[in-house]
């Protein structure tokens, strides 16, 4: 594959952001800032093999991942994506066309949040294909809403149904029983082509001292971080967490999946008691889906507690790798 | 390797930059930025096996060449290097040791440009080391060095010796002999070490419409990419252009190497006539190399002209795969 080639046919004909002096085609990409605004920057890397499987996911899936998982993380922060780069370690057989219908799907979604492409890196492997993207998205001045934002008596909230994500990748790697084809389809869409919480991201940030995390590593982890952060105790409770109605029929690991499963990218957050019914009755005016689950207890201890019936069980900051 | 584990040893004790409201430990870095100032955004990612040999370059190596290279576009737009992110997919055969010297040489480097590492995400490979590198920089509105700002007349420049970078990766490779002990290792240090000449970036940004680009691909390919970006021929004089005294000793390929070898990380550059004196005399005075090699002579014709003796041949905007 020719690199020179390769640029030209993906760098943008034309651009969202008039701030941007130069996108693709020289050393670096070069912008200007809003004044009152910050900016925001997350970079992840996503291996074949690892991350996902060429063999079960098309070159579409797995750029439209890569790029979906980088919003998130600026949706977590409560801010706006804006630019995203590119790097890209290619092996050998891939043909330019793979590498081509990735950047397009990349495009696509990048569009929907008028997105512009202004740079990264595309080299040969010799090895699984490498895929990073950094995102970099913006935030007025203090309206940031970070994992040390919560406190006591905090509402715990998150924007929809965990563990269909981690169903998907049962269903992808035959560790669940396909039964309807229809169904098992829609939680593999769940699991590929999550969508990232940019708009509910948005409204968090519009409100006082809101905690928020998107929810890449399970449910566990990413309210153990909270907690670490902000040095308070959350309590959550099974029944108030939102599942897909046919969940539990798939497996009996369901509830693992929705406590440490992971890779749903909702975003769970805190915020203030007597803010959350004027902040819900928002989320529902504007079809941001927001379920309350818990409640931040106590400062001090960092504790995650999980309410199954009368067991108060503690939550531990496990992750779950999927491969092994 | 614990990935929480090595973020925490790897997470910088202390920042150079207030601007920093949240570095590594939250979904993503956010910043303030200058008024009056713009961003600059460049990546790069090193293959080993492809851009690297791990068996001949020590993790500290592979470290700082990654984030040379990255602090390098920065300088070839004029601009000041400021923060760093690292993306790295690491084999299961390397230790936890081993990745903690590539970080702490990283920041060794990060420290001489008082720059932070503000994210980054680490994952296990099941192929070579791919590591990634996005860095930020800013420049102030306006000073931008782009390789569309040649014009006729200008004069041509580079920041320091060329060809000494191939040099020391033939001697790495086995393909030049070997004579004497010391001065082998001085061409290896250029290409294991490049310094970023982020000095001559900045006095760059100083002076009116210059050109600019870091010589990453060889001096052909670069001044080519500039030659087409601003619709302008350019001529270059062999005897004009800096190299180690000892380089044509070394290897009848020695010329090929100044032209087309490529990772001197030198700038390369153009500056208007009338600026040229001046520019050079403050370069002078702050011990910043600069050397004349050329003239830009025409607009329209996107031509890199050699002078060789009498001859003059048109040069290819070629590069120069080194393991192959």
């Amino acid at each position: 594959m020719d690199e020179f080639e390769l640029i030209q046919r993906i760098t943008p004909r034309s651009l969202f952001h008039r701030e941007i002096e130069i996108g693709i085609g020289d050393d670096a990409a070069v912008y200007h800032t809003k004044n009152g605004y910050q900016e925001i920057v997350a970079v992840d890397t996503m291996v074949d093999g690892i991350h996902f499987l060429s063999s079960h996911s098309s070159p579409a899936d797995i750029g439209y991942k890569a790029l979906a998982v980088n919003i998130s993380d600026i949706a977590a922060m409560g801010g706006s994506p804006k630019y995203y780069l590119v790097s890209i370690a290619v092996p050998s057989g891939w043909h330019a066309v793979d590498i081509e219908a990735m950047y397009e799907e990349m495009n696509k979604l990048a569009t929907l949040y008028q997105m512009d492409l202004i740079g990264g890196d595309t080299v040969s492997a010799n090895g699984p294909l490498v895929l990073t993207v950094t995102v970099i998205g913006e935030i007025e001045k203090g309206r940031t809403c970070l994992r040390s934002h919560a406190e006591p008596g905090d509402v715990v909230f998150v924007t929809g149904e965990l563990g269909s994500s981690a169903a998907g990748l049962a269903f992808i790697l035959g560790q669940a029983e396909m039964k309807d084809e229809k169904q098992s389809q829609y939680f593999i869409e769940r699991h590929k082509r999550p969508l990232p919480r940019v708009e509910a991201g948005l409204l968090c940030s519009g409100y006082h001292h809101v905690a928020l995390n998107d929810i890449s590593d399970g449910l566990a982890s990413e309210l153990n971080e909270i907690a670490e952060a902000s040095r308070v105790s959350i309590d959550i409770y099974k029944e108030m967490i939102p599942v897909h109605s046919d969940l539990h029929t798939l497996h009996t690991k369901w509830e693992e999946w929705v406590l440490f499963g992971g890779e749903d990218f909702e975003l769970v957050g805190t915020i203030s008691n007597d803010q959350w019914e004027r902040f819900s009755q928002e989320c529902s005016e504007r079809h941001v889906p927001v379920y309350q689950i818990g409640r931040v207890t106590q400062q001090g201890q960092a504790d995650v507690f999980y309410h199954n019936g009368q067991d108060r069980v503690l939550l531990e900051k496990k992750g779950y790798n999927h491969f092994k």
